[in-house]
């Protein structure tokens, strides 16, 4: 495995992510080579952006460059060109390339991409027609653009496979619940397994014997429980909607005010497609509310910002700041109190300041007491763990290096069938 | 206001209950004199319910009452006939009949019923079409079987009009939400009440000085945040269908489940009426889901009895035990811990003693200690509210009591407008 070439790529609607990574040996970390990314592919301009050590571009315009195929193509031709990255001359050096796949449904850890599991996962679309598209975009490209490299789906519903019967099941008729594999499933499952292991490793503590609720803020936002290694609630359900608002996404709501909201809710969305069967209400609440409701912005900065003054900002802000906590307290009592500590993460958990302080502050009930100034200074650019007050830390994620850890790790449990998590 | 008669009536889809109360002085709650109920009405045989001090009558078997209109009217004749009740000789001898109203929008007080708030609650049926009209049909029967009374309405949501606007606001379009009335209201608002009038006179505290966390579990469940006697957040939404799962609602699910569930969820039901709209969807989460899908049973003593030998049985008490521990959790932080105590109420909170065992396990974390012994042997019937650990208690709640005490006030203040909570 040592040296061999590891592409791990996150597709989102609009955005294509891929690092380059090479392998090291079983017990260290790969080596992270390259960042490119292109962004803005359903709102030009199309961007590219690309880090490789000292080598940077950023912001550049790119034309031509409208689908998820364009963009892996583009990006491939770009790190094979770059002579700075010889690991890379010919695309067939390519050991293996990871994709994020946002619902796994039943399964429970990474999958080599076969016939099988391709099919699989298309099927599972259905659950999640407005998120696992775009991967399975990435993986046509992918099998046709590097035929000769083995191409890996890791899911972000995997790290959820143990949350207990009470937890994930709803009290809805059991019989169309199985059928139509009506469950909550859990996201952002990558990201809780990468704060796992950098928190874990933070404390020096075994991540089978760490348990803390970790905050997954980002435009998509979700909570986790995680005791002992082990994921026991989330607050993200069957899709990515449930749970927290998000820049788009209503978050919970009551189960029966979309058809308040509009007599079509269960029509087709004028977004549907043949392949793609969402209601007007699925749009609605996925892509039409959030933020962008409330304060007619997805940028959780400026909702920040300018809070004081602008009312919809405010009440963004503080009913962002409510569910939040609400979920810190659920999920504490689902530990029994057990907790190494909270842990922000993603987009807004790293960024931002003044949402930790409004949420630590309603907090100090339970033992965790955010400390101002450690908090204004947090930085995780430089260590992947900053603590800010007695038991809340700071925590980069890191989805990519996550499906590297596990490629690596898979290549050398094949023989014992590769577990996700392989802790 | 002395000696004036006081019926509060609470009327259910298949049920009409109707107390008899004499007003005292306006520091006394007023007196009980009778009890009356009829159940069945849309699964029968009918029953007919009695009490009055030593004369009771259980279980007798009503012909020909199939309306709530029959029921009450019913219930009127038998209370006028009954000579052990002299002050009812005659029906106009009422002075005042208060109804249970679930969903009162707006209102934050109660009303006086006349042409205006009977037209606008009927307006707010659209809101809640499954649960104002069983009590809008009982106030048409009220203005015509006892003409010179004076009606008044009660909303299960006044209680929560102090929600603030970042718990009732969802994260959704706010012109919508605003032109289609759509918040959490909040529900049980009688009930968190008499709940909140019992604990601090228990507590021999002022009741705006009273901060707890209520459970009013029954057939339909709901948590509720009080701080300092004001509600801050509770577990139902725009309809009772949001928040804790009950006999048979689901309770807060993934938005986008039902239409995972059925193509058809948009579809108008079969119950569906010209004056009643409600969707497949409704139809199946309010009425086709909770311990019903999952147990088979709608009896919460059958399901916590038989939870150890019945698969369906054990699913549905420990989701039930999971969600009510995550609203403690979740409403402990939004009282920053400032907490006098947990207070179970309602017929699963009364009498769920293996329930109650569960939730307490999980909740020492927070300094709630149930003591098993206690907990075993709690009896309200003689006592209103019974301590059953170190700040857990259970408090037998009394939404009849609760309108007439409410009437009272009403009676006593009616010149500087009736607050609904006049605390």
């Amino acid at each position: 495995m040592e040296n061999k070439i590891i592409l791990s790529i996150n597709a989102g609607s609009s955005s294509v992510k891929v690092s380059v990574y090479k392998a090291r040996s079983k017990s260290e970390d790969p080596q992270e080579l390259a960042v490119v990314e292109i962004n803005g592919l359903t709102a030009p301009p199309t961007t590219f952006e690309y880090n490789r050590g000292p080598e940077k571009i950023k912001g550049k315009e790119l034309s031509d460059i409208e689908s998820q195929d364009d963009a892996f193509n583009y990006i491939l031709k770009h790190l094979e060109e770059d002579e700075g990255l010889p690991e890379l001359s010919d695309r067939d050096n390519t050991a293996y390339a990871c994709h994020r796949v946002v619902h796994g449904g039943d399964y429970n850890t990474a999958k080599v991409l076969n016939e099988d599991t391709y099919e699989h996962i298309e099927k599972l679309s259905d659950l999640a027609p407005l998120h696992n598209a775009s991967a399975l975009a990435i993986i046509r490209s992918s099998r046709k653009a590097i035929p000769n490299t083995t191409n890996l789906a890791f899911f972000d519903t995997s790290f959820h496979s143990t949350l207990p019967a009470s937890t994930r099941t709803y009290a809805i008729s059991p019989t169309i619940a199985s059928k139509n594999k009506l469950r909550k499933y859990g996201f952002h499952g990558l990201s809780y397994a990468s704060i796992l292991s950098s928190f874990s490793s933070h404390l020096n503590k075994a991540p089978s014997k760490t348990s803390f609720i970790a905050l997954h803020l980002g435009s998509g936002a979700s909570a986790c429980a995680i005791g002992n290694g082990q994921s026991i609630d989330t607050s993200m359900g069957l899709t990515p909607l449930g749970g927290l608002p998000g820049a788009t996404r209503s978050g919970d709501i009551d189960p029966s005010l979309v058809f308040h909201y509009t007599h079509s809710a269960g029509a087709p969305s004028r977004s549907a497609t043949k392949d793609l069967h969402i209601t007007q209400a699925e749009q609605i609440l996925n892509k039409e509310s959030g933020w962008k409701a409330l304060a007619s912005t997805t940028d959780f900065g400026h909702i920040s910002a300018n809070r004081e003054i602008d009312e919809g900002c405010r009440i963004a802000f503080d009913l962002f700041v409510d569910r939040v906590a609400g979920y810190v307290g659920a999920y504490f009592v689902k530990l029994e109190g057990k907790v190494d500590g909270l842990v922000f993460a993603g987009g807004i958990g790293e960024k931002g300041i003044d949402l930790r302080k409004e949420v630590g502050k309603k907090l100090r009930c339970m033992g965790f007491d955010l400390d101002e100034e450690r908090n204004k200074h947090a930085d995780v650019s430089k260590q992947r763990v900053v603590e800010i007050g007695k038991k809340v830390f700071v925590c980069r994620t890191d989805e990519q290096l996550e499906m590297a850890r596990g490629c690596v790790q898979r290549s050398w449990e094949m023989d014992k069938g590769y577990q996700f998590l392989s802790i």
